[in-house]
């Protein structure tokens, strides 16, 4: 690879929504130009910030070999795309992308991820693979009702998890997740957690930084917080971190990556979650720490050493602006957050708002995690958008 | 004017260099698309940045009107295009521009510009209009030699500027700097300062805000570095941000502002120039203070409430990362800058290095200011682009 500091570098975007799109501005600041490849043809996010996009379909080798060629290095900005047909476009354009198609194989799919982070020390939240009706209901016996169905590819925020509270439940959910066709389908134990905690890692062949330890948020599988350091001891803070790190390590990690967590009441950690690119519940790091998960994504597949991952605050809180509306974007009654010192607004200039999406953030830096989260709460209740 | 937070809301900047590039990141923040006019075919950093790109020339109502039909609002990156010109585009497309032509008619002319801030009570250094050779002489003979010669037009970083030590030399500049034709030449007398200090107002319709009073440092006329704050009491900090509101104030500016001062020895503090756009002595806010100069002035040409000008740490140096060599641009050595905490490296996007271009630079925040001058000069200095 080039010396990505160097005139007309460009770094390439398999996908185009806010995670790229955040990603790009860390791009940029480093003189980067940014190319976008999207199963959209317009309206995306990055596709307003680069003259270089193309559109095709992520299941085409063909389509993102011709996008690759263009580009000096690509990344991912989620999970949708199968490793196999990553290792095959860069095999043939020459253009590596980091994460590796080598090391996302291993995360791609719940049971091999699993596996991988279980081989690892890392506890896993307990799970089978599941083939037929009597696995559901050995399952549900041996661990308890109800459980967790989850199909082992593309599950986001919740899409593609079922809860089974019963046997005829079990047998639908395993049905509608497509059981028995191309993908494994997992049954995992309920935990009963105390909280939801959050790591990111970057890491590269420079070395790795791992950001603080915090608390996501969850309203109906959906993450609509965050609050950092997570409120708990600092030993499991820093358990969760050292996990992380590990986690990182035994898939070969190369760019950021997002570790969750459950807490369980006894204060095991029981690793839940991975994403092999920035994560919502890193969004705080921009202006929360000296360098964001962002830029460090970028210095990370870039090869080029990782910066600083400390608060710049004692707390820091981010509330997630979803929207309200079903109608062209458009962010009404934002003045009070705008106002707000130390207050940072962020909106992903989608042009289409609908209930419920992800439309923009908003953070907080200060010295008391929960007054700042429940300001940042009242600053941002009224907004329309 | 329409939500500029909502759907296909387009920022126009007339300039596609670096403070355009630095705005644009910001606005895209907001979610906001950016489109640029530039009189250069390509290779213009913001032209990497948007898929809303013209080209025409700065001279031409009818290029910019074009270009102004396709944008919401736009904005001015430099001040070489002319306010008639500025204020016929405003008219023919109805699209408003900010800073506005009538407020930037006050200050593009530097002999306007200086009877402006005069009547306002802002000090300002000794000057006079000069016709022909008589005025040049009697300039010399009142206020003494050398002073300095400068076209009302078109002055940037020492470019439009000549010193002049005898009557020979007077009369040579005069001609170099086009005397007795479109503009006019002003003298101005030679200062006997002790230091150079700047500050920066964001100001619209909302209020305004004042950044911390800064010291910047010239070689051969060039800005190479900045250290906020300025080391000097406190009292002339807070007269320097006093007057640079007033000065703000005096041309009704709608946007970011830099005004610069020279400090005398006996504290005295003269206005010596003011850029009605975000300017090189303000690069340091990016990651120095709560919010950047290039946010606030985001906001305020788009009548947004203002952020916070707080500096986040007790003290800030920026170094200007200038062109070592004639090539194709290309960042070596640059390790070091990037592995200190809280060093913070921005790269233009310049496809051409030349000796003593701005590239980039270089932002360190710490405790104490000449200390992190100090490391941040020698954490830059093996840089080679």
């Amino acid at each position: 690879m080039k010396n990505p500091l160097s005139a007309n570098f460009k770094m390439g975007f398999l996908g185009a929504g806010q995670l790229a799109r955040m990603s790009a501005l860390q791009a940029f600041r480093y003189g980067i130009q940014v190319s976008v490849f999207s199963d959209r043809q317009e309206h995306e996010p990055v596709q307003f910030m680069t003259p270089f996009s193309q559109t095709g379909s992520f299941d085409s080798v063909k389509d993102m070999t011709a996008f690759a060629e263009t580009c000096d290095v690509l990344t991912l900005e989620n999970e949708f795309i199968s490793s196999v047909v990553l290792e095959e476009v860069q095999e043939k354009s020459s253009t590596p992308i980091y994460p590796s198609p080598k090391s996302f194989a291993l995360i791609e799919n719940k049971l091999i991820e699993k596996q991988t982070f279980e081989e690892a020390g890392i506890p896993v939240t307990p799970y089978e693979l599941i083939q037929n009706e009597n696995d559901l209901t050995a399952f549900g016996d041996k661990y308890g009702w109800p459980f967790m169905l989850k199909s082992s590819k593309g599950g986001y925020d919740g899409y593609g998890n079922e809860t089974i509270r019963n046997n005829d439940e079990a047998v639908m959910a395993f049905e509608n997740l497509g059981g028995n066709s191309d993908w494994d389908i997992l049954a995992e134990a309920f935990v009963d957690f105390t909280k939801e905690l959050a790591v990111q890692v970057a890491r590269n062949e420079t070395g790795h930084v791992v950001y603080p330890c915090c608390e996501t948020v969850q309203k109906n599988h959906i993450c609509v917080g965050v609050q950092s350091p997570a409120q708990v001891d600092d030993s499991i803070r820093k358990k969760a971190q050292e996990l992380a790190v590990k986690a990182a390590e035994a898939i070969d990690g190369k760019g950021i990556y997002a570790f969750e967590f459950f807490l369980k009441e006894d204060d095991e950690l029981l690793l839940n979650e991975s994403a092999p690119r920035p994560h919502n519940s890193g969004h705080y790091t921009i202006e929360g720490c000296i360098t964001s998960q962002f830029e460090n994504h970028v210095r990370a597949v870039l090869g080029l050493p990782l910066g600083s991952a400390k608060l710049r605050s004692p707390a820091v809180a981010m509330i997630n602006l979803l929207g309200t509306n079903d109608r062209k974007s458009q962010v009404d009654n934002a003045s009070k957050a705008l106002k707000t010192a130390d207050g940072h607004l962020h909106i992903y200039g989608k042009v289409d708002s609908r209930t419920g999406r992800k439309m923009g953030h908003f953070t907080m830096l200060g010295d008391d995690v929960t007054e700042i989260y429940e300001k940042a709460q009242r600053l941002t209740k009224e907004i329309r958008i």
